[in-house]
């Protein structure tokens, strides 16, 4: 029973049957070739507007890149506390943008409010002897398994507009989201005011692909060089543009990731007596107690612990791959703490 | 008839296999993968001494994180004024370094000599006003075909102590120069000096696998930071880290640079009254004037003019996968020139 | 009544005097000039140890190249949420440190404790995907006018030992805790630990001096080259030399330093009863309501705003040449309140 | 005889008169002084529009934040290969653009052409994988002390139009070339299309005082922030504001850059036979041979070695301040080596 993160799950086979069907031959280098043009009309579909694409190796790639896109070096990134930005990708933020400052807003289940957000850009907005606030992120879904809604999408981005900030959303589970909110994709990007997204699928069934999507033309340019500068640039582009490509046919995507949170759906309900947050998606906090963690591990669950140290709190990820068999155990495992 | 570069070329299906055969089941995240873990073990048996392996998707990701580890911001980078790092990877070392410079030297054959490494450090090194030089980078084989032997390697390596100087090794096509070499690993790695190699697997037959092998313990944990700053830590490692072990297994390495290699001889003794200069690795310069490269064009052949404008000379780079009857077709079309 | 800013002081005559007396004929560049060249010697003296001395042109240099000193990249500076260096800077440490974070702290009289430091650190060492925490900054007087004494001082040096931290000292307002404490210079630096420290001279009497004090050899050179780097390296450095040597002269530092605390003193006993914090140094923070704030502005005094907005709190600093006359006046102003 | 650099020199007396003058009470920090808002109309009136002036510590800070506001971090800075930027300020161009590249030229007297801009420009524009060229930097008057005329300026301003480049002048010796081409200040910089002027003059009179003229204001806020980003904004802005504001009154600058001027052509007359190239401002050059040289240093001569090492090259710098002895006894000295 495996649910320490969804990246510790495989490839899918539609994914890595794709990669394979493009191994013919030569083909053009960096992004030159048949696959990878053909991503921007691909996602344009997607998005139902032009929209430019940028592969990268990492989501922390993605996020860094945008940001940086998106902020001066003296500017400020508001964001949750909590977020990957803030906490998990080694200070790659400050790195791509040479030196911006993370200021950190609080919320529950690691969203934001619009309110929390004028409130932030208004206290930083001190001339010269401060950072000046530059562009929100928020991820879309949340590290804490949650949504924002359509209409809670469009009062960030308004909140952001008024603000004077760019938008950017961190999708390493933008499937989970659109998977849970049933909404167009535009619904909670470009219609938003969003103007980047960090497009996540190796956390949903890719073997390593993800992409920044970009809404505004007048930034291709600089995403691109800040893309090679960083070291992004694939020069064998095709595998990279295959896994998109067959993540997005079909609806394959939104497949995967519908498994997934049926699945956490199942968990969540098992656990009613001990979540933390509501499940949204497919991730479950869980906070049992010592003795009940210990349990569920004794098991067989593996899981990370979650939240300040002593929070006796739990993450359960569930995979596009889960075994059903690993939820049924998991479901008796939590019945059995009952 | 495709020339223009090795990384136009597929993968090999050894490579291709291997990747498949991890796809199994979930595996741990951020490199402590079974297949991850092999790695340093693979790399140090290949080495004969005990390495740490560190890999990342581009081989300008690997040079400028090398640097970066090698050079403080203030100092400076001595390379060939050919060399990748210098033209070709978008500023990425100075990005990576924090603003580094790059002192150029010229060479044959983009080679440095050791007596230039020694004029290029003793004209820098003029207290604060000046950069300080801090890092000898060479690419094996060079920007040119060239290799260097390992007693050019220990002599280089001689100079960069001399001057205070780290070194480095871009080794995007390092398989090309052991395969002609003939000679250890390391014998033209730490043997000679260096610290930091930048092993390249893409252009001779991977998907996307470069590794910064580090010969010094004690650089390690910043490589491993600056790589998570840079966004190159790949989450799904297996994939990666496949590539590479399959790479290594039975030499596959050695067979496939050894078979370009070959090929490229052929085409260098066909063209032996037009080398700019001598065919040593897998790439062939050529300088048949304009109406033979015309001629060439329109006898199918597809490749990069080379040098500065105007100078009328080609660059043909012979692939792991070239079919044979290219090669058999280009010694044709080159035989009509004559 | 001015209670702005001590930097909205004139420059005291000994030391304007002393700017005057060196500047007779040629004198050796950027650093080289006896004025220069006597620094290490006085501040030595002053430190009852060697020091290394380098000026700089602003306490935002001095701070900044101190923590990029002490800290790489990827290192985490752990402060005071309302530090200078975290509010009021522009970005600067960010900007030299090449994009080190910065990781907040809370505590009264924006005072850290060793507690806080320990928790702090061991929050943010989760290894890479974390920033790795790196050196302890602290504000000598605190931005509440607070001071550390020498066993503070000594407990935050064993808990940055203990964190495996650097430890830095913003020393803007050095002079005021110093001659508060009436204790050793050496008993709040490097015998507590303290490797840099941002020494301030402008804020109680000179023009535009300050120095980065380094009690660590080895970190001389690194200083050297970042000050070159930043642009703070003077051609003409005597005349900042002059300022600092007469500032030492016959202890003139603690005289101005403790006329103006002797002053805040005087003020801090008139608002007795709005103080927010007790009067330590030269700084006053009172919270006589927003009817109070208005009729001490109505009586012609000036001075800034503090806190969160709304929280109607102000702040009143003592200058080193502030007039008698105004210290009198404002205690009458404050008197009429009650 | 010291004819090391005219940084050594001291400060005019009508500047330091002037620093005193304003050392009266209470005054804004942080270039809210009258003082400071007296530079963009005194800097107005002399170039004869609107500018705002910038003030920083040294002319390397001038020159890397002038930079940084007119390259990305990808781009591309061009200048003559002996700049000052390139050769002598420690890679601060490279720590303030956040690693942008300088790309030599070579020319005549430190010089550069409109051929060689545009030629340097054309061989880097070669899309992502190289840097992009972005500013064009030169000096005026140059490291070789000649100028440029309005003509030639106007012909480098179109160049760099053409070719996509800001423009940027380093006028560490501004003075010096007013003075020597006895046009309108206006005439080589804004009319030319230069958009930042470092004007300094520390050089020619002044204690530490550089500014940066901006006749883009478009690119103001930029300035403002990256200035207090790297610590140059003073907060006892008055004193370095005074020293400008009496450097332009009544044309001391030009008085004290023509005396200088004056000097160097008795020099270049007494050592015609040696120069190496034509005296145009305070600088000269001159190759008599070894042992000429080392006459000259016997007689009391003190000067750098210039150029390559082994060149037998000297450059003798003229001072606002030379005493009138020391130019005649240079000329016997010269006179004694013929």
């Amino acid at each position: 029973m495996n649910f320490r993160s969804d990246n510790t799950a495989a490839v899918a086979p539609e994914i890595l049957k794709a990669m394979s069907a493009v191994n013919e031959g030569a083909a053009r280098a960096y992004g030159a070739d048949d696959a990878s043009i053909a991503l921007d009309a691909a996602f344009g579909a997607l998005f139902e507007r032009e929209v430019r694409v940028f592969t990268v190796a990492t989501g922390t790639a993605a996020n860094a890149i945008s940001l940086a896109a998106l902020t001066p070096p003296w500017g400020a990134v508001l964001c949750h506390e909590g977020a990957h930005i803030a906490c998990d990708e080694g200070g790659a933020p400050e790195f791509y943008t040479a030196g911006a400052k993370l200021v950190l807003m609080q919320g529950a289940g690691a969203k934001v409010t619009p309110e929390a957000v004028l409130e932030a850009a208004g206290r930083h907005a001190r001339g010269v002897h401060s950072v000046k606030p530059s562009v929100l992120s928020i991820s879309q879904s949340s590290e804490r398994g949650a949504c924002y809604t359509p209409s809670e999408m469009a009062a960030l981005g308004e909140a952001a507009r008024a603000a004077g900030l760019g938008f950017h959303v961190d999708g390493a589970r933008f499937a989970a989201a659109v998977a849970a909110l049933g909404c167009a994709p535009a619904d909670i990007t470009w219609r938003a005011g969003v103007e980047l997204l960090s497009f996540g699928a190796t956390k949903n069934g890719a073997m390593a692909a993800e992409a920044i999507i970009c809404f505004d033309p007048a930034r291709a340019e600089e995403i691109e060089r800040r893309r090679k500068r960083g070291g992004h640039l694939y020069s064998k582009g095709r595998y990279v543009a295959a896994q998109l490509l067959a993540y997005l046919e079909d609806g394959l995507w939104l497949k995967l990731a519908g498994r997934a949170n049926g699945f956490a759906q199942r968990l969540g309900a098992a656990a009613q007596p001990w979540l933390s947050v509501p499940v949204e998606t497919n991730q479950v906090f869980i906070k049992p107690g010592a003795e009940g963690l210990a349990k569920l591990r004794a098991a067989g669950a593996e899981f990370y612990d979650w939240g300040p140290p002593g929070g006796e709190e739990a993450r359960l990820v569930v995979s596009w791959d889960q075994p059903e068999a690993e939820i049924a155990a998991m479901e008796a495992a939590l019945a059995a703490l009952a």
